[in-house]
């Protein structure tokens, strides 16, 4: 969804599917049994909704084919994603990463030295916050700029009484962004509609502009997009 | 939970926390801080609440340290974790695995080709559900039995006007028990008391043996216990 916010700024968007073990970008993007191909320039990402490029396992395996590999074939996987792919000119390449310190995290990590950052996600319960914390101190130990974190699955609405319930427990994602010294990005808040339309494919950010998980993640987008155009990024001249 | 549930049956439990970048056992038991030691016999592991025992990554790590470990040591610390540690006598041994198809996960059906069974668990929505299949395919590959699907995140009734909402969609677990070919073993509802409760480490299961999310967990429980000490399962002659 943070992808769609992007794409509806007018940004040409790639996905990078790191999850191997959990891909689920295609299903989540509508773009479930495609099948990634092989072009002159090398692999050939699956064009999403709004122009998103998408590069995942899910593209790769049948929907009854269980990946069984280890480090070294994994990390053979990333580099092939990250160095044989026409993605041509993007201006956002996010990478999905698994949950925690996953190995897989570390070798995208090592892979692209001059990453631009990472965003930190946690539910509001402490027991993930401290899950993602740990993947926030991966980042400072391997130099990746932490953005930011974001609280997602935050308080739900009923749609019945229109009162708030803090399922998840409240305010893990602030006190996390405390601890790891970096900004609170924000609140995406529960909502049915939105897991209902991820389950058919269609992004919620794109769908229903106006909800509140929408508007929260527009906000996030914007401040992620100007951090990344100011003076201190563009210094350093790198491309995706 | 289905620990406390199992334990508060009567049964000697042991979990191990399979999940090394995530791991949240401690924490959810309230023996966040309490150290691994060495004895005669080997690692002892920590005891929590209704005598369940614990063995977790989180229980090594300090909470600033993080695990950059590639596959050899992560196999390692398995090997370990099985076979260097002083679990006595137990009725259960539950592990704990990452979401997915991890090596971790691997790691374990290859050093336990006996393993009694595996559960399966899903949130409602599809795109949780596919991610869980290919940890239920996983275990045909190895050859090991799944008892069956859990539905976790399942429903929410509003505690002001007491009216339900299914915030996460429906109807996935028993859709992904009927694709694998097994039982639906039931539903553990959403419930703001278990994510609060669950974040001070005081198990839900224990504290609320009345919360539907308990007695779905209880029903569980003693439907695995009638089975596993059904003729079947004793005639293999194993013990954990």
């Amino acid at each position: 969804n943070l992808a769609v916010s992007l794409a509806l700024m007018g940004k040409k968007v790639s996905i990078l599917d790191q999850d191997f073990d959990g891909a689920s970008i295609p299903k989540m993007l509508g773009i479930e049994g495609k099948r990634l191909t092989i072009g002159d320039d090398g692999i050939i990402p699956i064009e999403g909704p709004y122009g998103i490029q998408v590069i995942s396992m899910g593209s790769i395996l049948k929907s009854e084919e269980v990946l069984t590999w280890y480090h070294v074939m994994r990390r053979g996987a990333t580099e092939e994603f990250l160095s044989h792919v026409a993605y041509g000119e993007r201006d956002y390449l996010l990478i999905d990463l698994p949950p925690g310190t996953s190995s897989d995290s570390m070798n995208i990590m090592q892979f692209i030295p001059k990453l631009d950052g990472a965003i930190v996600i946690t539910i509001p319960s402490s027991v993930s916050q401290n899950v993602a914390k740990k993947a926030g101190l991966l980042c400072n130990k391997a130099k990746v700029k932490v953005f930011g974190v974001i609280e997602n699955m935050s308080g739900f609405i009923c749609p019945h009484c229109g009162k708030k319930s803090n399922i998840l427990s409240s305010g893990g994602g602030i006190k996390l962004a405390k601890e790891l010294n970096v900004p609170f990005l924000g609140r995406i808040p529960l909502d049915a509609r939105l897991s209902r339309l991820t389950d058919k494919g269609k992004p919620f950010a794109g769908a229903f502009p106006k909800g509140a998980a929408s508007i929260a993640l527009k906000r996030i987008a914007a401040n992620l997009d100007r951090e990344l155009n100011s003076k201190n990024y563009l210094s350093r001249g790198e491309s995706i």
